[in-house]
């Protein structure tokens, strides 16, 4: 049976662009599970299935509902054991945690920043004055001025990546020599931002974007489905 | 028949302090094998072996010498599978190197400066004059003048963590329910700086301390048997 992939868009409805939704989606075609995505805009997220969530993504398998993109990357290894791991194991289940943190943690405030007022940009009205109230009072300023800085702290976040630069002279992927669940995590942050915003934040000759591109060829070339902003 | 560990010493042959040697002790009380701990001080790593490795940790297992602490436990759980896996799987083997870059590239920068002089102090003469030469030549400035300025970084350094206690907010271990190839990687740093600096890196009330005391108790509370500096 089909699954359903509850995905957010903003005004065109053929480009997701959450970082967690494609966690999910490249979860899903790691599995080699078929997969339907179901456009949500933000302001459509609390009547997704009943209001299970207050974010996406959130997957429909027959009667099974999950949310949250870990959870949802755990409850596919586990429903379906005999397509390929997301995981590797039980050590790898537990690492993913750190991974997963430490790109929400590293990656995700700069690239959420630098992107804000692109993000805003390309969502539908009504769904702008929903993004714009919500993360003007998160950050205690415009999206515009929390955007504008984001070439000052280029360098620092180039940096910041050395763990996943310093890791990709051991091997190709995160997962060792195919890719894993924290690939698709760090690749949903990267897409979040080449979606969305034509800022470009990563250096044409970093092996951090020779491993992007990595991950944009795989499943069919799943991640180049949608073009850069 | 007994393992034997290369084990970076100071002055004081009771007191190993190498984070990498410290990562293979771990690891070979973890799977639970016999194992002696060979005193070598700096001057003496060049000898070891034959001079296999310009660097220790360096184990013999009966006919075989393995160099590198990682290497040391790939080759653990590959040669000894019946015992408690240190990776917990494929995924682990590959997503364990995505940490320990974290940790030599995030944790060990600030932690070596800030011990650098500490270290010295506590070597042997021989070793001091090795260890200032090579460390003054690599860092460019004298070893006061590298571990001066460690109480203005330390506000920054604690942030860094942040991937390590958002984690924690999870499981209890980077391996989730016990510890795994991972917490020993991160655990020889603080270890390190335990053994042979006064300087307190971490805050009581942090959970990475907490973190810390877990790894302390573990295997007969190994890393206690070492007193703080």
């Amino acid at each position: 049976m089909t699954i359903l992939l509850y995905d957010l868009v903003g005004e065109d409805h053929s480009r997701p662009f959450s970082p967690h939704c494609w966690k999910a989606a490249m979860s899903l075609a790691h599995k080699g599970l078929a997969f339907r995505r179901e456009p949500t805009p933000f302001t459509a997220v609390p009547q997704v299935e009943g209001g299970v969530s207050k974010t996406v993504p959130v997957i429909r398998d027959g009667d099974r509902v999950v949310a949250d993109s870990f959870a949802i990357a755990l409850y596919l290894d586990e429903a379906y054991p005999d397509r390929p791991t997301l995981f590797g194991g039980k050590g790898g289940e537990a690492m993913a945690r750190f991974i997963e943190r430490w790109s929400q943690l590293t990656i995700h405030p700069y690239l959420g920043a630098a992107a804000l007022a692109d993000i805003h940009a390309r969502l539908a009205p009504a769904d702008q004055a929903y993004f714009r109230d919500s993360r003007e009072q998160r950050y205690g300023r415009t999206l515009e001025d929390v955007s504008a800085p984001r070439a000052e702290g280029l360098a620092a976040f180039r940096s910041s990546l050395e763990p996943l630069r310093g890791m990709l002279t051991y091997q190709p992927f995160i997962g060792g020599d195919g890719p894993l669940y924290p690939d698709y995590v760090v690749f949903g942050a990267f897409q979040w931002m080449r979606i969305m915003s034509p800022f470009q934040v990563l250096a044409a000759d970093d092996p951090v974007a020779a491993w992007f591109e990595r991950l944009l060829d795989l499943h069919g070339a799943l991640g180049r489905t949608v073009a850069a902003a």
